[in-house]
């Protein structure tokens, strides 16, 4: 008994959250409740016609049915279950006509009708396009049925026709008259707000990105989920720019319930273009999956050193910092209804990501691995070619002399320590790898997994370097994917800006000229 | 009449066109138009029980709500139809004997009990985890108030439950039988095709891919499809990994049903892991946000100059196509149920990638500016180091010398070809940014849109070779990603061994030891 007790708290509890979380539920609820109640009176009024009752429950049914969230959604369906009743009854009457004048036949009519009927309408429902309108064919295919069997019996189609289509016309007048007059939800203005609220979310991912890039955070172990892709709620840089990947299936649901909802609020407009809402998503969603592959570059088993990103700290903090500016600033325009103003939006992302980009130009020899280059170590190769053969040892001991200088750049204590730990990680490398060597081959930690199948130092020793100079690329890649992110934002803008013609949004100009 | 007449041929033509690619779905329409002719044929045979046809409207109703494509879906929707069914006759009785007893004020009990019924169950319907459930609350409700109500006309509570209960009983039964009988469809089935299909179409889109990044494929114009996220056939490469991608949510529904289907063909187990292989898929997804970054990099303004990625074509080449390889060999043992072999599946992209990288440190003076180096454009940063201002001239030079011979590598007369290339586009890049200059800012295929806000040349000669050096680092984006590829089917592999480990996978080596 004191678990039951317990559990019902626990039921309560939390519905006491959903509601307070979102109170529009509550407030659905009890329209719901009333509307029931409403035509649970008429019954009461309807006394004396006593063999209504059971058409009465057409009535309910319908309120049951139809009653959705969003007026969008009610209204579609209402029209659905409206005209496929009307239609089937049509077709129904006809039938039942033709049957008649079969004689002898009527039963196998009757059959092969249901027969024919039921499938064409399942099959018509598994047509992609008509999607939209499949509970009408599915109201379609029940109505017909009944209609005819009914009729069958009682001979009375035209009565059973009508009676049904009146009781539901009932049902459909309460469930509209209670949902729209009483607190109406709009999915128009679910779509706008999810459209508002994906900006937000793909900021706050770039945000976090940026921030735990440049903090060296490493993720002790990749939380599965990710990796797999499933829903979590725990990472926020994870869990923001996948609402806005995945939102895409629930746009298109609201989009269509949308375009059933008549002008209203803030959206005074025939043919409002919720359209432009998804296509302003959509170019969101092409610029979060830049966001996306940054933070993989953080999942990544392939890291850049500490001391490298420290270098490029600035730049990369003003891009992120910027990025999520606009699209902050992008997305309460969304949700405010305005127009971009006059200045150039994309001016200062566009200066940051210049910044940063002359920044690598300038430092890119800290992005690959010149140990490495040919000419460096194969002085064979251009046996002909003796003046290479001359210069051959000076671009190594150049590019050190000039590393060294990068670290004079952050002129502190600090730069010495990171030096030191560029020899401590270079010694680390390869011993990292050897170990690798006597656990078990197939750990997803390391990435040279198949190391172990040819174990000799000599080996060992280049791999540890080929992962050396990844990790450094894996900066450039880093920086690439910022570009590019900043690359993809001209789009979106202009998106919003064809979104902002369309819907007629409030020019903040305009706005301050009457003042 | 004759446009008529084409509308029919067409709505033919189109159905036909389905059925074939299809046949599953004719199969199904004929099985639901089977279903309601069987129950049809029982209401002739009940001719004496005249007063049953108000009930039969059940029997219909529920083949037509439950007769679902997929067994899964059918068990699941038949069994929320019959427990809300059950458990609302049961609370309506329970209310009707309440209100019995309270005499005058019945009619306000029972009103009062349909609105909190109504409030309710609406209330857990909206309730997030509730949503499995979704169809039962709502033939609850119907239930609920159609037995109150009719009850309270006709005083026989317990006969129109009853009723009710037996005739959707009759109905669920032929629905059942029907369905598993003749030809059953199995959402199991469906999930697991899909997720072998979503193998081939990642691994096309990575072929396609390298392929068109190799072949400098340049889109003319961006599909604006692609840039925000909508559907797109003609794409070979987007909707390959796209289909992929997005599946998430239809893996889940399939998953659903596919967890309420009986053990059958080749998924003798009962609690069969349909989970795993919608892990599979999610770590297949991770797999694909890279492909789909690589198209980033092809999609992209800035691209990389095609004699420097003809330098590493091999390389990727190779990577590309095992990649693809490998993930067709998982694909294809998703799909006939086998484990992997003793060999080590990834050994040869490992290998692959490795070559690449190791060709990527060689070579990495290709994938920088090095013009631009700290070290060589400002002299006056370090005043106090002579030494380096002595070499000062050098670095550039050698850079140019070493690129010449890179190409000679290639051993042709291609390689010069390809140098003269180099140098046009050096000359051709200022003019067209400059051109950029006239034309309005606002177009989204140029990066540097704002440029034409600080018209001096000196400017656009730096900005041009921001744009240049960003175009070689884009190359170093594509190869990095190709690694970051390869580091995720690592992980890919796991969740596949362990799906092959829990679904008790057949094994290719058991099975070649009994012949």
């Amino acid at each position: 008994i004191i678990d039951g007790w317990k559990a019902v708290k626990n039921i309560a509890a939390r519905a006491w959250e959903m509601g307070r979380s979102d109170p529009r539920k509550v407030v659905f609820s009890a329209k719901v409740g009333f509307g029931l109640t409403l035509l649970s009176l008429l019954i009461f009024l309807k006394e004396p016609f006593n063999d209504m009752t059971q058409y009465c429950v057409w009535s309910i049914m319908t309120v049951v049915v139809v009653f959705e969230f969003s007026i969008g959604a009610t209204l579609s369906k209402g029209f659905n279950r409206g005209l496929g009743t009307l239609c089937a009854a049509g077709l129904a009457l006809g039938m039942a006509k033709i049957s008649e004048w079969a004689g002898d036949w009527e039963e196998a009519i009757i059959v092969i009708g249901i027969f024919i009927v039921g499938f064409c309408i399942t099959y018509a429902k598994l047509y992609p396009p008509m999607k939209a309108y499949e509970y009408g064919l599915r109201v379609f295919l029940i109505t017909y049925c009944l209609v005819t069997i009914s009729g069958y019996h009682t001979r009375e189609f035209i009565d059973t026709a009508t009676n049904r289509f009146l009781f539901i016309a009932i049902g459909a007048a309460v469930t509209l008259a209670v949902n729209i007059c009483i607190y109406p939800i709009w999915a128009g203005e679910d779509l706008h707000n999810l459209v508002a609220k994906n900006f937000m979310g793909v900021a706050r991912s770039l945000e976090a990105t940026v921030n735990s890039y440049l903090d060296c955070v490493e993720y002790e172990r990749v939380p599965s989920k990710i990796l797999t892709y499933e829903a979590s709620a725990d990472d926020i840089i994870y869990s923001g720019y996948r609402s806005a990947v995945e939102s895409t299936s629930q746009e298109e649901t609201l989009m269509g319930f949308a375009v059933w909802e008549p002008p209203h609020g803030r959206y005074k407009m025939f043919r409002y273009p919720w359209k432009n809402y998804v296509k302003v998503s959509g170019a969101l969603r092409h610029v979060a999956f830049t966001v996306s592959s940054m933070h993989g570059c953080i999942l990544s088993e392939i890291q850049a050193p500490p001391e490298k990103r420290q270098v490029f700290q600035s730049e990369i903090q003003r891009v992120g910092y910027e990025g999520a500016k606009l699209l902050r600033e992008i997305g309460i325009k969304v949700k405010n209804m305005e127009k971009l103003g006059e200045e150039d939006i994309l001016y200062e992302i566009h200066e940051a990501a210049e910044q940063l980009q002359r920044k690598i130009d300038k430092k890119s020899y800290l992005l690959v691995d010149s140990e490495g280059w040919e000419i460096g170590n194969r002085p064979r190769f251009a046996a002909g070619e003796t003046n290479d053969l001359m210069n051959m040892d000076e671009p190594p001991k150049f590019l050190y002399k000039s590393m060294s200088e990068a670290f004079l750049d952050l002129k502190s204590d600090q730069a010495h320590k990171n030096l030191d730990n560029i020899i401590v990680s270079d010694e680390v490398l390869p011993s990292s790898v050897a170990a690798n060597d006597n656990v078990s081959a197939n750990k997803p930690v390391s990435w040279p997994a198949h190391v172990s199948f040819k174990a000799d130092t000599v080996i060992i020793e280049e791999e540890s370097k080929t992962y050396e100079s990844a990790s450094s690329l894996s900066l450039a890649t880093f920086t690439s994917l910022m570009i590019e992110f900043v690359a993809r934002l001209q789009n979106l803008v202009d998106a919003f800006e064809e979104l902002g013609e369309v819907a007629m949004f409030k020019d903040p100009l305009e706005q301050q000229v009457p003042q």
